[in-house]
C-alpha cells in the first residue's frame, strides 16, 4: 500500500471591503472548486485588511504550511493596492517592473491614454516572479515561488485561474456525493456516525436546513476514491430507507 | 488629545463545506456589519476544516490577539459537529451539559420525540460557558470568555447576534461614505492618493468594476469621525468634478 500524497493550498483574501461587511466575498467558493479539480485541497482561508504587516505575516505562515498559496485583491493601480509590495517585503526581495507586464499594459492602453505612472503600478512584481497572463485586462496575475497573486474582481480572478488550469501538480480530486433527507438531522445522527465508521476513507458531513416549514438535511459524502464513495452512498441510502426516511438521491 | 481605544474581533468559520467550494459563506458579511454597529472592527477571518487540532490552534491564536472571537458552524447534533469539544480542549476545560440548555432542548422537543442522545449533544458546552439564547431552535449559542460560538446556518447565527446586540463593549463605529465615478481608477489614482493624504483619519478604498462596456469605480471613504468623513467626501467630489469626471454621489 502506498501512502497517497495530498496536495494542499491556502487562500489569503486581502480586503478591507470584505472585513467591513460592505462586499460579499465571491472568490473563495470558485477557487476552492477549481483547486479540487486540480487535485489540490483548499485547507485554510484567511481574510486580512489592506495592511502590509498583516499581509506579510499571513503570507509567511501560509506559504510554508501548504503546497500553494493563492491571494486575491490589492493588485490594481491605486494607493490602496499594496499586495505586491507587501509580499515582496515578506519574501525579502525588491519590487521590479516586469518587462512583459509593461509591454502588455502598453498594448492594452494604446489609444486609451497610454501607460501612466498609476497604470505602471500594475506591472510591478516581486523580483523573480512570473506572470499569469489573462485576456481580461492589461494587468496580469503574478506567480512567485509557490505564491499565486490574483485579482480581487471575481471575473478577472477566474480568468487567471483558467490560465493556470492543468499547470499545478496535484493528487486525486476529492469526490463528493450528496444524499438529501426530509428528517431533522438529530433523528439520524447515530445512523450517520455508524455509516461513516463502516466506510474508511469516506467522510460524511451533515448540513441541515428548514424549508417550507419542514426540517431536512443534506448529507455530503467525500472521498478521493470513487468506488468507496459509491459504496458509502448506497449504504447510507439503504440505512435511511430501512428506517422509513424520505430520501432524495441527489440531495435536496 | 486622548488615544481612542479600537475594539477588534476575529471570526473563525468552521466548515469543510466552505473549503470544498460546495457552500458559499453567508456569515462573514452580516457578522462584519453587525460588529461595526457594536463599535467593533472585524480584523481577521479564518476558515478551517472540521478538524479539532486546526480549530484549537486557530482559537488559541485569535482569542489572544483580538478582543473578541466569534465562531460559526459545527454545533449541531451530528458526529461532524466538533466545535464545542475542540474549543473546550483548546481552553483546557472539560465539556459539560449546561442545565438551562438541556431544559431548552426538552421544551423545544416536547412532542417531537423528546431529547435523544444526539439532541443532547447540542446542550454540551465548555465548562464555565454561558448561553446565547435564541428563539430559532432549541440549541443556544455559547459564550465562553471572549469567545462566542454561533450556529453555521446564517438565519440562526443572525438571531444569536440579535440576542447579543448591545451587550458587548465597543468603541465608535467606523463610518463610510461611497462616491461613484465613471472613470477607470487608473486615471484618478493620484487624485485619490492626494485626497487621502489631505484628510488624516480617513481612508479611501477604490473598488473598480466594468459594467455595460464602461469602466468605473466606487471610492469608499472610511473614518470613525462623521465630520472628517463628510469633509473628505466633499473634497473628493470637488476634485473629481474639477477634472470633469462624472460623479455619482451615493456610489454606482
Amino acid at each position: 500500500m502506498t501512502i497517497e500524497r495530498i496536495w494542499t493550498a491556502s487562500l489569503l483574501v486581502i480586503g478591507d471591503e470584505i472585513l467591513s461587511g460592505r462586499t460579499q466575498d465571491r472568490n473563495v467558493s470558485p477557487i476552492a472548486t477549481w483547486l479540487n479539480v486540480q487535485g489540490i485541497r483548499l485547507a485554510e482561508v484567511r481574510v486580512v485588511p489592506d495592511d502590509s504587516e498583516r499581509i506579510g505575516e499571513a503570507v509567511k505562515a501560509l506559504r510554508d504550511r501548504y503546497d500553494y498559496l493563492f491571494t486575491t485583491g490589492g493588485i490594481g493601480p491605486t494607493h490602496d493596492d499594496i499586495t505586491v509590495d507587501a509580499i515582496a517585503a515578506a519574501l525579502g526581495v525588491p519590487v521590479v517592473v516586469h518587462p512583459r507586464a509593461r509591454a502588455a499594459l502598453e498594448a492594452h492602453y494604446a489609444g486609451r491614454g497610454g501607460v501612466t505612472e498609476a497604470r505602471l503600478r500594475m506591472a510591478r512584481v516581486p523580483e523573480g516572479a512570473d506572470l499569469i497572463e489573462n485576456p481580461a485586462s492589461g494587468a496580469p496575475g503574478i506567480r512567485v515561488g509557490n505564491i499565486f497573486i490574483l485579482a480581487g474582481i471575481p471575473q478577472v480572478a477566474a480568468m487567471m485561474l483558467e490560465a493556470l488550469s492543468g499547470t499545478l501538480e496535484g493528487g486525486r480530486p476529492l469526490l463528493s456525493s450528496t444524499v438529501g433527507c426530509w428528517a431533522p438531522e438529530s433523528e439520524v445522527a447515530e445512523l450517520l456516525a455508524d455509516t461513516e465508521r463502516s466506510h474508511p476513507g469516506c467522510q460524511i458531513g451533515s448540513y441541515p436546513f428548514f424549508r417550507e416549514g419542514r426540517g431536512g438535511a443534506n448529507f455530503v459524502i467525500r472521498s478521493p476514491d470513487a468506488a468507496r464513495l459509491e459504496a458509502c452512498r448506497a449504504d447510507l441510502v439503504e440505512r435511511l430507507e430501512a428506517e422509513g426516511r424520505a430520501v432524495v438521491a441527489e440531495g435536496i
